[in-house]
């Protein structure tokens, strides 16, 4: 008898005092505050038997930065000093949890809030021990990892470590280098049977090591590098020139942005991560290389948060003239980002709730290098993307 | 045995001394003269049984203008002069057939060539006989009617001469003030069994009277209002917003143009007919009406073809925050449209010859206010738009 | 002594409850306060002996809506809720002197708090003595009147009432139509002796009758219309388009705008008046007319007092080669305007103190349409402005 | 008796088969051929006495590419074929005379036709002999320099023997490799008399040796980079915000061109020699430095010379409130410069008939980087520029 209540489901952020983090929890606070604006999260509308509701999403997370939620996000500057006030008994009452460091993944962000272990075996069981007490002591039906910490620079992928879940087991008795923080974080959450994904372009739950052990164990697994403002328009635009057969001559990209995002670019290394995930979007859809490809990313303080996109499009039509289009996107990285997530959450608990693990490919909207299950390529182009989703859901589009 | 042939298609263009007419006439003259460049057809790559080969189309239309067709392209100034000597030979050989006029349907667009007719019946008698005469002297295995004409004024669509096939007949014989000249042509050309498509805004096979003969003759119509630039991209875009839930506040259009086509809509009447079509596709697709959904044409000579359209889209996000999208496409109207009209005439033969008469939806993706069968309102979501066509194709998108 | 003071001068607004005003007197009781940031003041950096400071400045003026400025300026959403908290103290002190208002002259704005008066002589009595009163209340060494109040319709500028000082004052015996609430303000200040600019593009002081009567009683005045975004812009830029020889074939200026300024231009008389102040800047600088110069001005709500202007330039430049200049000024309307008008202010205030009366031409520089003294065209080069005024003010550039 | 004509003059291009030295000399073939279209001529409108008439300018000069010069034109995509073909009498005649080249200075940019000497003293022999032998073979009555040779590399400007002239002399005697091959020319050009103008960002008559030359033998030289594009409109706009006192927290700059020039920049060094003389102009306007700054090139190939710049400055304004301004320039790279060039060479053939030697100061508009006559900095703000040359020819701006 009685009010059938929904799932209460944990959400656990890797990064978790970042911008993305802050501005997710305190949305959905607002939400359980009673608000009625959902402007911004994908699935607002879609009634799916199975899937958590807003209101019933918990959160928890690790983060280098100890400081309580409110300081950290009144630092970011992405949530009015009325929002921050409305949310802040809400995220004043929660400081992440020691977080996992290395100088040498990620060179430009630092922290003090660091778990103490003495090799990685000791990290994963902290991160583990962290899900089964954030379980318990929150009282949830399940729980999601997500990761938002800074961009890792790329591993070296051909490390054996890296490509089967027998080497990766030998590697963390040995507390390999080659396994990042990023990947310490998934490993511990599939082990656990916790679905992960992974919304930054480090390399995590994609190495062939952890999709296998996703894989064997049946756990839902997605990624990666949330798709949320320029590429995002990318992977609409291009079909569209593709139905009209307008030749892409060039496509030059240019963003400028001055949040910690961008800072963590400024290290060569992060950055090639970044540009790793953007690159290969524009020849997949159009099904021929763009040899004027150029994606620039430019820390640029004035903007903080406010991220600004602008788009140089070069085209050849009907008897070979020439056409230009032009796009200008001022966006707000962390806005776009963080109902993206909670999206990402709600579909991965859903999935681990229907009983399918590994690779969500159904996730792939969300992302600017889908993760897909076998061999074949990811989908990028916008709508088909959209119907996966939809198809996946059960639900009208 | 020999090498066996396509369908040989004939093309009947209203306005065919038209920037697009000839400018789609020239570019299949290139192509019948060797050149392998395909950049703007739609349907280029698209291999579907008894869909007629570029090659074998055959072009043929009225115009007020007689100018031979070299003259009206070199007028027009979309073609480079080495495309027009290139073509000149077939553009030349070409003279339009004596057109219907109407000064009080179109205002600023007239001429000398005109059909010498006392009444309806003996225009639309005029035009079956050009239909006719088009077909045997090139000799063809069939031919398709497109209007290209300049916009007309919207008549009164209450009339009820307008609302059945019956009192539509009877208008014809009192010579109807409320029958326009497209629709003179559309009656023409559906009582013959020619497919028949309008590219431009004017009402034409749209009226209930012509629909329901289409219908009944099982003659392929389509319509209306070619999809080419700025609303073309409205309705690439909008579907985008929506699946991510981004608020539109407002859409600022606004395009400069400088053309025969933006003189023709320095008449207010034509301008209205114009902005009709414009006005419901982004609250059909969004689900909601924008009110600050405002769209402006601007006359602009220093031009010429060349179009630029400038929109503004103000979005809320998550949390209530405010971004902007700049789109600015500097297009070329008639070389966007040229290759539409080429694929329109093309799938309408397809149907003919499939048997498949009456509105034609899957081409909603080239118009921007679709004709549907019946009462359910029309797709304007571009991706959709083009599953439709491929689907009717039997093709891989 | 003592430490020696500035001159403590009043400046009366008519439209005191409007974005500009309240956005002006916050800014300075904010100074007031002791910010240091002068940011957007022209004048910030000048050292000119008897030019006022910004704390000597002291604001009355009038408006139909009688609300006091805290609840005004909360309405307009021009500043922050921080700033309108810091000055509330200030702002909420002051509510608007009753106002001359007609229909007759800017239909869309309307209010109750009216002087009530039975005829023409009367208003301008009531208006002297509020200048009176406000000179001795606020213990002011002098005071300027600055007309801030929504655009009005053009008046038959031919009536021979407007064209000479004398039939003016029979005018105003008469109650003569044909003068406007604005002119009726500017009679009243420059009778009283007190300076007199108007900020919006209505007639005001610059008919032949009051040019006349400021000039005789040697009174400072100045006009017209307020040169912030678009227009400011368009004249830093068609000097460097003259210097380069770049031909300028055609200027399309739109802009978008969701504030009263911008309710009030729905009124197309209201714009009128708005366009003709627009119209003849280019033509002027570049020494040739401008046939393809289109100016638009949209009601936009989603912007609110953000103005957002888009300008396309097309230019030929050598050996006829076409190019293209495209400024997008995202502005905010009352920010830019605030600053400016302080400073016209602060110079008339200078100008009378100099003996100096009749039109200054050196205030050119913030306005549209500036006043001139006598026949000579105005001059609209934005450099040139510069010079003129830091030569008037004695002050190194 | 007779028509008195002007003085014939010579100019003699370093880089003389380049996109900017072709166009130069086809304009003004077109303009001998009786064109009367001086767009894009800075002075077209000015009459000074001894100022060379266009009709009366004479094309030499050196270049590595020794095809002729309708040949280059052809291959720089600048000109119309129209344009060539009636340029093509004049172009075809003229070939360039062997140049000097270094790997060393301008890696990415090389050819046959290369001046063969021994060493520094004899290279400078040849350029001497060059400018006679033009001299005399055309009948001119001047020559003038004009270097628009690819950019070089920075050389060690510490080095002691760039320092004084008598080191300078040395250091020719020695082969010195801290002697660029402009530096070459412009010591050729200065000891033979004939006024030097560097068009380009490399070093070359502004190091302190050939600068004392230049004053000891009274020969006028100029630089150094002309001021074409975004950088233009960066001294036209800053003193305008600076005149509003808007703060300028930073100002991001892009471009994106596909000719010669943006594949020299491909070589990191010759790319700093361009930011180099582009950086300082902003701060020097403004008084402050801008610390977010960002200027980036990008060889993008779909648009040959056709640059494209995009702006984005970020403003503060009153009360602390930001704002943007966006500014798009779509130009032709060589059509904006060839006419400066022009101009440069009549001014400083007039400035030496005037006896006027040393730096030309007055040339300051045309340049990023002006060259100036000692301690003092050189002017930026684009209307002062405008003002020195105008006052320095004694005519009427």
């Amino acid at each position: 008898m009685g009010i059938q209540t929904g799932r209460r489901v944990g959400v656990a952020f890797v990064g978790m005092g970042g911008a993305v983090a802050t501005t997710a929890i305190a949305g959905i606070e607002t939400i359980k505050s009673g608000s009625n604006r959902l402007d911004g999260l994908p699935l607002a509308g879609v009634s799916v038997a199975g899937l958590a509701d807003y209101k019933d999403l918990v959160f928890g997370g690790w983060d280098l930065n100890g400081d309580d939620l409110a300081s950290a996000a009144t630092g970011h500057g992405v949530l009015t000093r009325e929002d921050i006030e409305n949310g802040a008994q809400a995220l004043k009452g929660i400081t992440p949890w020691p977080a996992v460091g290395s100088a040498k993944f990620c060179k430009n962000i630092d922290g003090a809030n660091r778990i103490v272990a003495k090799d990685h075996r000791e990290t994963v069981s902290v991160i583990a021990n962290d899900l089964n007490r954030f379980r318990k002591e929150s009282n949830l039906d399940d729980v999601v990892v997500i990761n938002l910490a800074s961009t890792e620079r790329w591993p070296d992928l051909a490390e054996p470590v890296l490509n089967s879940a027998e080497a990766f087991e030998k590697g963390l008795d040995s507390s390999d280098e080659s396994i990042s923080p990023a990947m310490l974080y998934a490993y511990a959450a599939i082990k656990s049977g916790v679905p992960y994904a992974n919304f930054t372009p480090s390399i995590a739950a994609d190495v062939p090591a952890l999709m296998e052990l996703a894989r064997e164990l049946n756990v839902p697994v997605a990624g990666k590098d949330g798709k949320t403002g320029q590429t995002m328009m990318k992977t609409v635009l291009a079909p569209a020139l593709k139905a009209r057969q307008l030749h892409v001559d060039g496509w030059f990209s240019t963003n400028i942005l001055g949040n910690r995002d961008g800072l963590a670019l400024n290290d060569p290394n992060s950055l090639q991560s970044k540009l790793n995930t953007k690159g290969t979007v524009l020849d997949s859809i159009l099904g021929y290389p763009v040899e004027d490809h150029l994606v620039h990313i430019h820390y640029y303080r004035p903007r903080g948060d406010d991220k600004e996109a602008w788009d140089n499009i070069d085209v050849t039509g009907f008897m070979g003239q020439r056409m230009q289009i032009k796009v200008n996107f001022l966006c707000k990285d962390s806005i776009l980002a963080a109902p993206l997530v909670i999206e990402i959450a709600r579909v991965l608990d859903l999935a681990k709730s229907r009983g399918d693990g590994g690779v969500q490919e159904q996730l792939s909207t969300f992302f600017k290098a889908p993760m897909v299950k076998n061999g074949h390529g990811p989908e990028h182009d916008f709508g088909k993307q959209q119907r996966m989703l939809f198809d996946w859901l059960g639900a009208q589009q």
